[in-house]
Parts: C-alpha cells; structure tokens; sequence
C-alpha cells in the first residue's frame, strides 16, 4: 500500500516503539515516587522533556505533556483566558479542537470573532488585526492549516497582534507544523503553542502544551499535581520516552526541501489533468489538497483503496461529517468540496511511489467519469 | 528486587506491551478516516470496548476511554454535574484527583460535604448519609482506598443513597477496585466510575469512564467529535489494545484468595511484630498500610532498597507532599503517619517473596531503631 494520509495519523517510528516498549516493561516505576528507581524514572521523563523542548526552541520547563493536541487546544480556551469578558479572536481555518471551543465559548455570551480566510488559504491577516482591540483576551490562529497545508506567518502575525493588543495571549495550534516548517518556538513570539506527537512517528495519545515562561495557567487536571501542579495524572512515561526518540528521528531524516519538491510536483501534474490544488499559499509540503472536478471524493478514496493507493479526503477527524467549513472558508462552493481529496506525506514517503498514487488516481477518476457518463 | 508498589504503577503485561506494540507498527491508522483500513482499526477499539465491557459488567457505549482516571475524575466534576446549584457530598478519604476537584468547587463558593472515615478506614456511612438531602447533585465515594486497600461497600451506599435523594449522581473512584475486588459495574448501582488501566497491567496513559445509560454528561474535550462526540481527540489505539489485552491476562491470572491471604499473613506478622495495619475493614487483598513505630517511613523506604526491596510510602503521586490526608482522617496522629508504609501487589506477587520482604522491613526497622538510640 502507498500510504498517503500522514496528516491524519503515521506509522510509529521503530525506535520510538521499541522506546516506549522499553519503558514498560523495564523502566515502568511511578515517575512521582521516592526511592532510587522510581527517581531514575523521573530523571528519564526530565530528559526527555530536555531533548524535545531544545529541539523545538524551547525550555523545558515550557513544555506541559498532555495527552494529545485536543487536550492542549481545549486548556487553551478553559485554562488561559484569565479575563473571562474580553473578547476571542480566531480564524475560519482552524481545527475542529479549536473552532468547537470557539463555537463553545461564543455560546455562551462571549464575544467570539472569526477572521476570514484568503482564497489562496492563509487567514485573511489585515482582517485578523482589525477584529483585535485592546480587549481580546485570546488569538489563536492555527500555524499550518490541516486540510491544505497552507502557512499562516505567525512570527509576524503575532507581532502584529503584540503591538495592536499587548495584553492578547497569543496562541497558534502547530500540530501540522511542529518540525515541518522551519520553527523555533521561541522565534515564533507565541505564548502558547499545541502539537501532537503522532503527526511525528509517535504514538497516538500524547501532546505538548507549549506555555511561555511568564504566562500564568490555571491546571488543566487537578489532583496529585504532577507536571508543576498544570496536569494532574500520572505521567505516560512510555510514550514521553517514544516522542523523545521520534523527534530525534525526525529531525536526522526529514528533508524539507524534499517534501516542498513533492507537493510542487503533484500540484504541476494533477493541474496539467485538469485538476487545481486549493491552497496556494506558502504550504508545509506535507499536505496538498487537490480539487479532481467531477469524481466524488468519497467514491475515489474507496476506488484506489482497492487499489493499494490510501488517499484522505478532509481531516479524519471530520471524516464522518459533510462538508467542509475550511474549504467553505476559502470560497469552494459544495460540489467542488465534495471532489477534494487530501495527499499527506511523511519524511520516509517516496517521491516515485507518490507520482505512481498520482498516476492511479488520476486514472481511476477517469474511470469513474466514464461510468457515471455510460 | 521484590517490588511492593504495585498501588502506584505495575509493569505492563508483555501480552499488552506486544498489543501496544503491534498497533503502532502495523496497524497505526487512524480509527476516524473513512478507507477501509481504517474502518478496520475502528473495529479493533470496537471490539477492545466491548471485551472490557463485558469484563466489568458495562455496556460499550458506556465506556469512554480517557488518558487516565485522573481525567475521569476531573471530568465527574466539570461535565457531570448539571444543577451548579447542588451540593456535594464526598469522603475524607478520597484520592487527590477527587479531593482536589472538590476543593477547588468549594472555593467556588459550592456546598461540598465531607463525610469523615471510621477509625478503621471505611467511611462513616450514617455520617455520610446525614449530609446528603434534596439539593445533593453529586456523590463521590471511592470504591477501594489507595492509601490502606480498605473497600466501602459502594453497591449497599448506592442504595441508600438513591433511597435518600433520588436524583443525585453517583459516582465512585474504582482505581484500585475495578478488578481487583468482586464488582460487575451494573451490580453497584453507580452512575459514574473512574479507572485506570496501569493498575492492572496495561501501560501508563489510558483509563475510563464509565458512564452509565441514560445519564448524560457534558464534552470532557471538544474538537473531532471523538468517543460519541464525548472525548474528542483521536483515540490512543495502542493502548485500548494493551488495555484490553491487561484485562484478559489479568483476569486470567488474578487470584483474589491469595492476596487476601498474603494481607492477611503480612498483617499477623507485622503485629506480631510490634506493628499495627492501618485500616482493617474489609480490604482488596492487594494493599496494606502498615505503621512502625519509631521509624520514619522514608528512611526505611530508601533503607530496603539497597536491599532489594521496593516499597511505597503512600500514594506515589503525594509523594514528595508531607502528611497524609485520609490516614489523618482516619484519626492517626503525624507521628504516627511518618512511621507508616505501604506495601500493594500484583497478581504475580509471590508469597514467599512479599514474607521476605517483610523480614527485611523489620530488620532494617530494628537497625534504624538501634542507630536511632546509640
């Protein structure tokens, strides 16, 4: 199989699986315990969080590990806003994790507004700004859109923010984006930050909160008060030893610059069959969204499935639902939503196995334009 | 080492550690995408629902699976709870995640009643019972003590509680229960219950709350629409396999008589010994509080680990916390509480091992007594 849905989920890393199977059945002590053993299990959780926070341009002690970026993007609405009568501005192109918390929030009574998206993906950044005032107690703005792999700019975005409302919390959810665009979190100027670490060869069911040093949370758990009293719960010391050693493995073999040349190359060819990518701005590489005129997603996905080929259509976490309220954002009208298809890559994806998927799709839509034409 | 913690973490079942394992490496798809492969993956964690449903006496649907018990518990209080304007009841001797919970309503200005222990450690029932009435929205008990393995009799609690106030919900903490003590979860009676899969052999990282039919419970994480749009966020498949996996084997293994008898000989032997249990009501057979008088806890923790044993001094995750909570509810005095450890076992605790262990605690307690004098 030709596995082209990585934004959606990924193959474990070997290493971060052996890492985590490791810690289970030799290294297993309650990390929050006293005697020796369990210290040394502790120590290994602290090393851990050293490795990834210097790999992502942070300090460790900005770095709360939850158990997935849905758990970060929810804190971020019930933790961080302090000032419950300010006002939240978002974008109509963020995750589900944050919109819902938005729709949430907005139900009710606060003041909760949604900047636009350009046709081209990006937000509509001169909007954004004009919806800040001196009251927005909250910004989040998603880093790489999940469906298009478009970049929103935070660095400047959140400069922009910086000078229009000082006191605004500045927070980008960056799981598509976390060491697949050029970041240093410190760089990026944001006060929060969300990621999950199964976009990366970790195992589904762990996340980091980024929370800058000086910017006050209330718990997201409470109880035994582990990770500094923020997130209650004994720590999943397995899957905190498998993002530490996925992390290192991403980094020594992603090639940025590879994946920029796949997305490019898959975009030339589907639009020379008659086919347009939806999102045009500066993307991440690892994710295109290809409008394939005529041939329902839906039907296509299934099609190639059967021929080795595993193609997403919208984020899997929408799968099940009907349209699509990003694609809706950036001006396609129904009908071309439903022929959308989303290719996502990983750093060991193959750059000939994706033009033979994109041979096959472009070949079986054929087909099934000619069967719906008889 | 003999290993005596097992209250606060156990190792992973090699079985659930190779579930674990082989999800991350060969069947990682997410469980929400729509393809065929994934469908198949959503039918495993289907299939893991209803195993350990069946196991504990629930229905699938009412299992949501959580990131820890923790959350579960939080989650009792932030999503369950509908008339803000009730009061609640709980214990004394409540783990953190629930007593923190509770505190933290109370500073709200919310009614929170705390029914007191008896001397031998299970809640003053008619106490308890005394502060509930009308207005009561919520009652929390824990099913098996973390810090003594006493049991309250949930199931007759239940009943009178109903009898009493019709409406409240009734939820109880079953972490060190849910397995380990004769429970089918429709026989208790409860609305609401938290467990955690690492007390029985399943990875750090996943537990459950059990929500029973016809109750209805607020979003515990807003995004995808994940877990009957209950937990969003994408299931942790790995270790829904490992939990499933640790619910078979330890079914298969558990012995309750032994870990009574184990309690039960530990108990004569300590007391022969000078010493006291802490809690003798009815117990789970898989913890015992033991106090010895004129050696502080955690000079003899560390003490028996440079001889190979393992041994914990209240719950892990207060570990660094000085005092204890519920042993001082219990009517221990500090001093007293200084001087009392915890041993908790697993279901391949052996014997002859745990009466070893306890020959090293009582030697190493007299040479900390004779260094003490001399």
């Amino acid at each position: 199989m030709i596995y082209l849905d990585n934004a959606a989920t990924t193959r474990v890393y070997d290493t971060a699986a052996d890492a985590a199977k490791r810690v289970m059945l030799d290294d297993y002590f309650n990390p929050n315990a006293t005697y020796s053993s369990a210290v040394k299990t502790n120590d290994d959780v602290e090393q851990c969080r050293r490795d990834i926070a210097k790999s992502i341009g942070a300090l460790p002690e900005e770095l709360i590990f939850t158990s997935c970026a849905t758990e970060s993007n929810n804190a971020v609405f019930d933790c961080c806003i302090k000032n419950k009568k300010g006002n939240i501005v978002t974008t109509c192109g963020e995750h589900s994790s944050v919109y819902e918390n938005a729709v949430r929030f907005k139900s009710r009574g606060i003041d909760v507004r949604f900047a636009p998206l350009k046709k081209s993906g990006s937000v509509d950044e001169n909007s954004l700004l004009e919806l800040i005032d001196e009251n927005t107690a909250l910004v989040s703005v998603i880093h790489v859109n999940n469906e298009t792999g478009v970049v929103n700019p935070i660095a400047r975005i959140a400069e922009r923010i910086r000078k229009k409302s000082p006191r605004a919390i500045i927070h980008s959810d960056g799981v598509q984006a976390l060491l697949k665009t050029e970041i240093s979190l410190d760089a990026l100027g944001v006060d929060l930050y969300s990621a999950s670490a199964h976009k990366i060869g970790a195992p589904k069911g762990i996340g980091i909160l980024y929370v800058k040093n000086g910017i006050n949370i209330s718990p997201i758990l409470y109880g035994g008060g582990q990770e500094r009293g923020l997130r209650s719960g004994t720590q999943n010391t397995p899957y905190i030893a498998a993002y530490a050693a996925a992390v290192e493995r991403f980094i020594a073999t992603a090639d940025r610059s590879k994946m920029t040349g796949i997305r490019h190359d898959l975009s030339v060819y589907f639009e020379s069959r008659g086919c347009f990518t939806v999102g045009t701005d500066e993307n991440s590489g690892y994710i295109i969204c290809v409008c394939i005129p005529g041939v329902k997603a839906e039907i296509l996905q299934n099609a190639v499935h059967d021929k080795g080929v595993i193609i997403g259509k919208g984020a899997a976490c929408s799968g099940t639902k009907r349209g699509n309220r990003v694609l809706s954002a950036m001006g396609l009208d129904p009908y071309q939503i439903e022929c959308c298809i989303r290719l996502s890559f990983f750093t060991d994806t193959d750059s000939k196995d994706v033009l033979n998927a994109a041979n096959i799709i472009i070949d079986t839509a054929q087909a099934i334009r000619s069967n719906n034409v008889g």
